[in-house]
């Protein structure tokens, strides 16, 4: 999905995340195919993914070579399985299969640190030094 | 960085990484500081993350808007700590701050589910079926 499609969820949202979150971590090459229908279905998803339970928040970039990267948040990891069987998210990922994708991974990953910098409050922050 | 800077780990190398891993996912809002003292910072960052112990790959997008993601992948969190207070690194990390983000995220993540696709090999295989 474009860049200008995605909501990046300000800091003082994510502030208020839960302290154990989880990460869907989806990188994929596009295809050639029409960018009308696979903007349409991915400004769909987006949509839908937000009024699933468990949604926290998602990023999303995509280079003019066609590789994307998009990451999802989510509370718990029975939230991404029920996005994940969602019935039309299921009919998306199957045209993302046969039309959208040359490529993609899909990884889960629990959020075991994460630290913040924005200039504007001039810090750097984070219940984890180490990441 | 510029995507076209980024290997892309190819998918059969990933299928060799162990089978616990971490991401350090970097989302980042770019100023509008030189674009080329930024590259040069980033390409080196890239290289110098490649030759540490435990760097198992990378994958790097940014948009038109200078909104980008950088998930990088690591053997263990002791790895991504090495990485972290590497000296070099820790001048391009305050290069970061004062010139080239106006915010970031850092985020260290546990990957505990993978699956992927590639329409070469009509594969959509992993070892969690729930991601």
């Amino acid at each position: 999905m474009a860049e200008d499609e995605v909501q990046q969820a300000p800091v003082a949202m994510r502030a208020g995340w839960p302290g154990t979150y989880f990460a869907v971590i989806f990188t994929a090459q596009r295809t050639m195919s029409d960018e009308n229908i696979y903007q349409i279905t991915a400004d769909r998803m987006v949509t839908l993914a937000q009024q699933q339970p468990g949604f926290l928040g998602v990023e999303s970039v995509r280079g003019d070579d066609g590789i994307g990267i998009t990451v999802s948040y989510w509370q718990d990891r029975e939230s991404i399985r029920n996005w994940r069987i969602n019935f039309e998210h299921l009919a998306a990922q199957q045209m993302g299969r046969k039309e959208f994708y040359d490529w993609y991974h899909v990884r889960t990953a629990e959020v075991v640190g994460h630290r913040t910098f924005d200039v504007s409050l001039d810090s750097d922050a984070g219940r984890d030094p180490e990441a």
